[in-house]
This record gives structure tokens, sequence and C-alpha cells, in this order.
């Protein structure tokens, strides 16, 4: 899609806010300092965000020799944000206030098994109740859900397009979610989740291009571009996992031979080291999540056994990241999910040795490699601010409906 | 980078121009329903393109019940523009007006062994002078020269960082060209210039997200996303050649192994030839032009061993665009340059035919892979295209230094 000055507007609405919350108290001369837009821009959009009290007044400060100026804040209570994370094996609920500070949560565990699009939503359901009701606050609070479901998503249409994990096809999930929660939902998946996440809150924040790349069951590659979020014509940009690494390579779960996945997702992972040493006491054949935690501890004590799985796993996982650094040339790339977290510095510092030995020199000179540095669960975040972008789009739809610039408190935007 | 206001403002001159070369004569109206942009912007974006003497008014058109519509069109002999094209073994010089028509060619061979930036730089110099001497034109309506040279360069100081070709390293092609050339003067590579020249005049015209993919002597992919040129953080995104598609397969002349290049360039193709019949009439073994001919002929004709080594290319090729497909989730993919023209579109129909192997089911429906419509040499187009972007954006940084509105004969674009 091209973007339109409707979409910059809107680029311009969640840069405001997302200064306002990395740095309250700040004035609008700060924010426009901040931001590089004007400061009429900067009046407008903070006009609006006090209107939908997301922010508030909060006072004065002196400027050297000038008026002084008007302080503003985020109204951390001016409303609640759910971000759902429905992963393989578990449904994992935040609810955020508006700062993004976590209120309460909840965890439902998924049965081997249980993969009918209904009994995921029970569960999802459930936690988004619970967490609610933890949070003690009214319904009317709550601004909106976003759902991060695995695979292909049509987020216009709410549908999981496919999920190759539960070989879902078309399934309405949002439909099927309306059904038990009331309140606003946005659907998306884990990729672009954690992309926004980084992008809001994270390791991408203030970047042009930064590449967030997703090492979990499933692996993938969120995509921050020009300062906002590529997702490609049909919202499927990132599979990165499905690229191939190694012609006539593995067979992947989506079919094809030598995908990236194949090799570095925490399967793959596992894979290396039954290779490597198949009676490995570091081996939960059924578990993904404990092999991780072993080699994870094996990798702090320098076990072989460990150390060697993990550069096996590096060797594919580096000249992937290269891949991405060749063709992207992105300012960050940031490891992300649970197994880039699990594995944590020391597999960090493996892969910018190999990216190091495969990328072209000069865009690998450009590029810094690190871990994510959010502190929660990044889908859960970032599922959030799906919801928190739907609320401030929302405002400009209402904007964009009001015909008479009488209704309009502040002056139009430039 | 992120986009600011003046990059918008600047891409919207863009696109206002474009769509007059277009559809030339065409009314302010017409090009606000085509661009998307309002009557004011354009009227605004209009006036300095009329004050630049790039576009006339040519009339009116009746309007039904309202008043009559001024008609613009592009002015063919406002200026002219000269693209360059620094290749391995030639340059190519095309002059242009400013309706993008080709009015004068030179090409300059160069001899093996000649690749010092002295000989490239005279070999440039006596083009350029002949283009101008033929086109009859005076040089002060010559608005800039944009030079393609292959490899990573740093547009802003005009340096040719790094060509593998001739192993030049970090060497100061613009201040060189300067001192044979007075015009302004552009440089950039050729998989930004070709994809630039499909943005502007082929196959990405009007769209949000395309991938350029160049085959020639080096392969690589230019970017075109969210309507405009992807550059990544140090201007060197889209080095597709240099993603590896066999971990640990064939040297590449990048120094690593499996990269994408080494299978597809025109020196991997006559590889693949060779290993498959070493010593077959088709093969030209000094003569990479000669041998991509013979292989066209070939395919033509359905001689089995030029089919085949086809087929064994596409088999590389088709895997490696569909990781492009997977990445960037593209409304269209174009081949580009001289091996992809030579081979036309029985290689675009085994292309699809592996792509859809290759690629997830859901992108690739999203995505149309088609040759390059442009009919003469897209690298110079392109060139030449950064030489008109760059007389548009000095505009854009003239007004930018008007400090008096008083001065400007437009009302204020919005
Ligand atoms: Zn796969
Ligand atoms: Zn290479």
């Amino acid at each position: 899609m091209k973007r339109t000055s409707r979409d910059i507007r809107t680029a311009n609405r969640y840069e405001v806010l997302r200064q306002i919350i990395a740095a309250s108290p700040t004035s609008r001369q700060e924010l426009a300092a901040a931001t590089g837009l004007s400061l009429a821009t900067v009046a407008t959009l903070v006009g609006e965000l006090l209107d939908l009290r997301m922010i508030t007044e909060v006072g004065f400060e002196d400027s050297a020799g000038g008026r002084p100026r008007g302080l503003v804040a985020v109204n951390a209570s001016g409303g609640a944000l759910i971000g759902v994370d429905i992963a393989e094996t578990y449904v994992h609920v935040e609810l955020f206030d508006l700062a993004l500070n976590v209120l309460a949560r909840a965890d439902e565990d998924m049965r081997p098994g249980e993969s009918l699009p209904e009994q995921v939503v029970s569960h999802v359901a459930a936690a988004v109740g619970s967490v609610v009701a933890q949070a003690g606050i009214e319904g009317a609070r709550v601004l909106g859900v976003g759902v991060s479901v695995p695979g292909q998503v049509d987020r216009a249409t709410g549908v999981s397009e496919y999920a190759p994990n539960w070989n879902w096809h078309d399934v309405p999930l949002l439909d099927l979610l309306t059904e038990h929660i009331a309140y606003p939902l946005y659907l998306d998946n884990p990729l672009r989740a954690s992309a926004v996440a980084e992008l809001w809150f994270g390791a991408a924040r203030g970047r042009g291009d930064a590449v967030v790349v997703n090492l979990g069951t499933g692996v993938g590659a969120g995509l921050v571009l020009g300062g906002g979020l590529h997702r490609g014509v049909s919202n499927s940009a990132g599979e990165w996992g499905h690229t191939t690494i190694v012609l006539d390579g593995r067979l992947c779960r989506c079919g094809k031979h030598g995908c990236v996945e194949a090799y570095v997702g925490a399967s793959g992972i596992m894979l290396n080291l039954r290779e490597l040493s198949p009676d490995s006491t570091l081996l939960h054949p059924e578990d993904q999540t404990a092999t991780i935690a072993a080699l994870a501890e094996g990798l702090r004590t320098g076990d072989p056994v460990a150390v060697k799985a993990i550069r096996d796993t590096v060797k594919y996982l580096g000249a992937g990241v290269a891949d991405l650094v060749n063709l992207f040339n992105p300012e960050v790339v940031v490891l992300s999910s649970w197994v880039a977290a699990a594995l944590g510095e020391p597999l960090v510092a493996e892969v910018r040795e190999a990216v190091a030995r495969h990328a072209l020199p000069r865009p690998f000179a450009a590029t810094e490699i690190v871990l994510s540095p959010i502190p929660t669960d990044p889908v859960c975040l970032g599922a959030a601010t799906f919801a928190l972008e739907g609320a401030l789009q929302s405002v400009g739809q209402r904007n964009a409906k009001r015909t008479t610039p009488a209704r309009s408190r502040t002056a139009p935007p430039s």
C-alpha cells in the first residue's frame, strides 16, 4: 500500500503518544523537538489526545525568558488495553494501563489435541475475563483487546487464513471471539506484534529500519521500515522462516525443504542436538521448552554438547540473519521470542560473530544485533499496542467524519 | 531513515510530475483524483513545476457544469536529463528530454584491464560530451546527470564505497567526474536505478510494494516499499545476490559460499551450463553476452541443452525469488537487466512455476511476476530519473530557505 496523508497523520499521532509515554511529563515544545513535527501539528495532536483523556495537563514549567510551558503526561488510568498471545501450547493474556504497565496476567494451558477454534476461543475468553476481574476495572475502560495468533492473518476481516500448527484454514477467529468478548478486537500475528512492541517500547524506538527476528516454535521476521510496520500487500510480509537457506535441505513443516525455520526453530534446534548427540540428557524429546531451558543452562555452565548444539544452530541462524542484513540494511536486528530470551546473550554473541562472517562488511558495520530489551512478553505488549493504535486510528476516523470544522476544538492539522 | 514531512512533500512532488508525464495533458482535478492528494496540494505542486518550466499550461477543457479547467502538460523541451550506466565492460549514456524520450545515445567499450577510476571517468566524460553534442542542446538546459556504478555507493558524498568487479574501495567518483562534467551529478547503483525506473515509468508505477530483480553480471533486488525506494540505513539495501541459498555451496566472487549470484548471475549461468554439458557449443567461455544470447536462441528453438541449463538455473532463481515473495509480500516482482531481457518470457514462465513451488501459497497468489516493460536501458533511465528527482528536490530546498511567505507565489502546501 502507498502511504497517504491520513497514514502520515496517524503515524504522527502514534509518534507523539509514544514520545509522551516514554518521557512524561513533557511539553509541546519538547515533543516538537523530539519528533521533528511542527509545533502547530504537535499542538493539534496533543489536543486530540487530551480529548481522548489518554493524556492530561499536569502543570507548567518555566521556559528561559518566555511564557511558562504547559506540561502533559500520559493518563495511565485513562483506559486499559489487553494483549492476547495465542501460542501453540498456551494462551497468555496481559492487561495494561495506558502507560503500558502490566496490571494483571492470566495463563491458560492448551492440552495436546486442543486445536479446534472453539477450544482456543474459550481459553482466550476465560483469560480475558480473568485479567479484567483481577484488575478490578470497569469494562467500559477497556479500550480494546489485541489478539496475536500464529500464521497468516487478514486483519481487516479478522480471519486466521492459515495457522500451520493447527492446520487452520480461513477460521473467522474475530467473529468467534466477538461472541464472548464485548471489547473492540484487533487480530494480527506474533511477528507483527513483536515488531510493533519494539517500535513503540523496545530496540526499534526512534529507528527508521529494524528487523525483529522471532525465534520460537515458529520463526519469522517482523519488519520496521521507514519508521512503520511493513505488512506487504496481503499482510504476510516477514515470512523469513520459510526462506531457503539449504536448497533441497531438511523437510520443513510448511512442506518445503531447507527453510530457515527447519534449522533454527525450537524443533529444528532439537533436531540439531539429536544429530549431534542422540542420547544427550539435554534432550527432552516431547518438550521443546525443557530442551531449550537445558541448552540455556548448558551454555551458562559450558557444557560442550550444549555449546556445540548452539554453534551448529548458529551456523544456519547466522547465515539467515546475514541475509536480512544484506537485504534490508537495517539499523538494528532484534532477537525476540522465547527461544532467544531463554538462550540470551551467549546466543547473541555467537550470532554476531556468524553474521560478521556471512554478511557484506558495510551493511554489517551499520547494523546492531541485540536481544529484545522488553521485560514482559513482547507479543502480549505488541498485541495491546495494536489495540492502542486501533483506538488512536478511530479518532482519526471520527475526525474525518466531522464535516463542520466548528465541532473541532483544535486548528486543522498541517 | 524515518520519513519526515519534507520527504512526503518531495514524494508528492514526484507523484504529480510522474502522473503528468504519464498522462499529458491533464487537469489539476484529474491529478488530484489520480494521486489521492487534495486539490490545494496539487495546485501548489503544479505551481512549482510551472515555475521550473518542467510543465506548461496548454489550454482548457470544459467541465460538466463548471468553469473550464486549466490543462497542463510536460514541457518536453524544458530541460534535458542524462543517465549514465557504468557496467563492467561498457559505459552506456542516454540523453532524455523531460518527457523521458531518448534524444541521443553513446557507448564506450571498456577493455579488459581498464579498471582504474580515471579510465572509467574519461569514458563517462567522453560519452556525456557526445550525447550533448548529438542532441545539439545548450549545456545550460541539462538539469543533471545521474550516474549508476555497480556495488555499494554513498550517494551523499558521491563515493563508490566498494565495487567488487574492479576491487574499488572508497573511490571519490563524483569528485573525479566533477573535474570533467559541469552539470549537477547524482551517484547511485544499478539496483536502485532500475527500481526507480520501474517506479516512475514501469511495472511498479502506482504500486506500493515492488521488488525489481536485476539479473545481469551482478544480481540484486531494488526495493520499492510504501510507494518509495527503500535504501536502508547506509544505502545498501537489496543485496539479494549475496543472500545464501545453498549453505556451504559454490564460491561467490564476494568470497562467501552459496550466494544467489553464484548460481543465477551471468557467470553462474555459464557454470550451470558447463556442469551440464562442458563441450556445449552454446558456451562461449570468455563471453557472457554471447553465451546468454546463445541460450536465449536455444530456448526459442527448443535446444534441449539450453532448456535444461535454464531449468537448472531456475531451480535456484525460483527459490531465491520465492524468498523475496515470502519476505516482502510485494504486489509485483519485476525481472530486469540484460540477462532477463535476453532470456525474456520463456524465463519468466519458468520462474513463475518455480516460485509457485517454493513460496507460501498466499503471498504467491498476491504477487505478479513480470518482465520489465521498459523499452530502453532501465539503468540509464533510472539514473536520469535520479537527476530529475535531484532537480525536484532542490526546488524543495530552495522553497525551504524562503523565510518570507510573500516571496512564494502559491499558497503554503497542506
Ligand atoms: Zn518452511
Ligand atoms: Zn556473494
